[in-house]
């Protein structure tokens, strides 16, 4: 019997999913937990990092993510629901194999350098956590030895660095560990619906998974489109606007699409014709979403138990391989 | 019934003990294990952080260390000795004190400043791990709750950070940690006999407390004494001598030790005498240290499992307290 590869990817429990966690991970993760065994980490140590002042928001967030993963069709039975924070052993793995990380690698890495710039000019106190994420997500896909990690671009330094220590490991005491790849997802940054260049939910420019029908087709009212069409009988551009951007990346039909495109070119449709389309579409995409949600939002207990079993479960294979490393680092002094 | 208070102190497995560890710290571990519940660990990841090219080596001198300490009089009856790989608990709570200590801290500490740039000036990989240590440390005295901290004095800054992060954390979130005080022994920083501050493995200047008669002797004769004393007749300096600073600290006999200084400071005693009697003085003091260890030498598999015992009680003590941080921090998701 062949086993299956593995995967490791995550989110920091910090709010609620929206359309560009859908676009730039999760329909990846849906459709590869059929042909992979999946371990999906709802990563609380790296959300303290720099949330430690809002815990009750990561305490909500938690389950919040969890019902999101459901909503979307990760299935329990599948794939492994895991709280980092329940699984002693990330810690271990982040505490060994930060013997074999040096310390240069972390201060080269241009994302952490970079993040690190961001919460220093919103004065606020960057954390020795904060400082190790980079190490502690090292160990995270290494824990499974996961061999795929369906991953945000802005990581993707943080997998070099992760098949850099992987073979680190691996020359100095045996091979334990694949070489991860990485794998981004179809639209790795979705814009935000005020246009700006990311949805986010601290720029507050999201939609969520759980925004209901009146939510989402009043956030699409409120879309940026073009701004140099005054009238809806003006010349417009499609390149670069966010509801086209939508369109393109939701509707499923594309000949609608494509004729609204032609339409609003050539000044025959108007925006709010455009954006009436758009939640259309987008409340049909959504629509499956939220009732899978709604089924498990009245089981909370049952949610509960899906993380409880997964991290269960996550321990074992967890132990499996702290018992590979400390084996091949030769950890054992009383045997 | 009062419950004792606790000590944690420890010392990284990087090769046997000397007389400079008996005066500056196991002497005081002895005497206090009558009082206090005693965590005595031995610091694994912290010798890897920088030793990651000798773990024969840190494997070795785990079990050294034990013979020593046992050597020594400390009792695992009476007090708990833990491998501190062997109680993920550090990692742990090493993992979760780093979100709520500042980098900043770190970056000021003045032995960890010091440290790095003496392994730079050797052109040692500096480890993720080893920029870490102080807050390890950290962790490490904080698993147990300790209230009282036996240390070298160079690790002062790091008990005074322990002191920090246990403010910081009883103010964010409730008073789980006392605050612990530190313990510098008698003879913080005993010389070598090559008359180096400090003994030292890595000078190549120590006596070992397994060292046989003959090494001991035959090491004090080859001690550094007084330069500007030519011959036996010529007044010779006591103070900074080395010799007679370990006659201070080792040799019973206070009378013994006032005639030599007098008849040294007249003229009238060779340095071959003085070190005589020292030799004797020193090997003294080590043969009932030699003994016991002798009887554990041929029991190695009763070491071991003082080590496995041990480490296994620490683990419950570490579970109390680690549930206590996640009541605190209110990391509890699925209850």
């Amino acid at each position: 019997m062949e086993t299956k590869k593995r995967i490791l990817t995550g989110i920091r429990p910090t709010g609620a999913l929206h359309l560009g966690h859908y676009v730039g991970a999760l329909e990846n993760w849906v459709r590869l937990q059929e042909s992979y065994e999946c371990f999906f980490l709802i990563a609380d140590y790296q959300a303290l990092g720099d949330h430690m002042d809002d815990i009750d928001g990561i305490r909500s967030s938690v389950l919040e993510v969890t019902l999101d993963w459901l909503a979307v069709g990760l299935d329990p039975a599948k794939s492994t629901f895991e709280v980092q924070s329940y699984v002693p052993q990330h810690a271990e793995l982040h505490m060994l194999l930060s013997m074999v990380l040096p310390l240069s690698w972390l201060q080269r890495n241009p994302t952490l350098k970079s993040e690190m710039e961001s919460l220093e000019s919103e004065h606020k106190t960057l954390s020795l956590g904060f400082y190790n994420y980079p190490a502690s997500q090292v160990a995270d896909i290494l824990l499974p030895r996961a061999h795929l990690v369906p991953v945000g671009d802005d990581q993707l330094p943080h997998i070099e660095m992760t098949r850099e220590v992987a073979r680190r490991f691996n020359r100095l005491f045996a091979p334990v560990f694949p070489e991860p790849d990485a794998l981004v997802g179809r639209v790795p940054r979705l814009v935000g619906i005020d246009g700006q260049a990311k949805m986010s939910k601290s720029l507050g420019n999201c939609i969520y998974l759980k925004d209901d029908e009146a939510e989402v087709t009043n956030k699409v009212r409120r879309m940026f489109t073009d701004p140099t069409r005054i009238h809806a009988t003006d010349p417009g551009h499609v390149e670069g606007n966010p509801v086209f951007i939508y369109h393109d990346v939701f509707n499923k039909d594309v000949d609608e699409v494509n004729e609204l495109k032609e339409r609003y070119k050539a000044g025959t449709v108007g925006d709010v014709e455009v954006k009436r389309r758009l939640a259309k579409a987008l409340n049909e995409f959504l629509e499956p979403i939220r009732a899978r949600r709604g089924e498990y939002e009245v089981r909370m207990d049952d949610v509960k138990d899906i993380l409880r079993d997964g991290s269960s479960r996550a321990r074992v294979t967890a132990e499996e391989t702290m018992n590979e490393v400390r084996d091949a680092m030769r950890l054992r002094y009383t045997e």
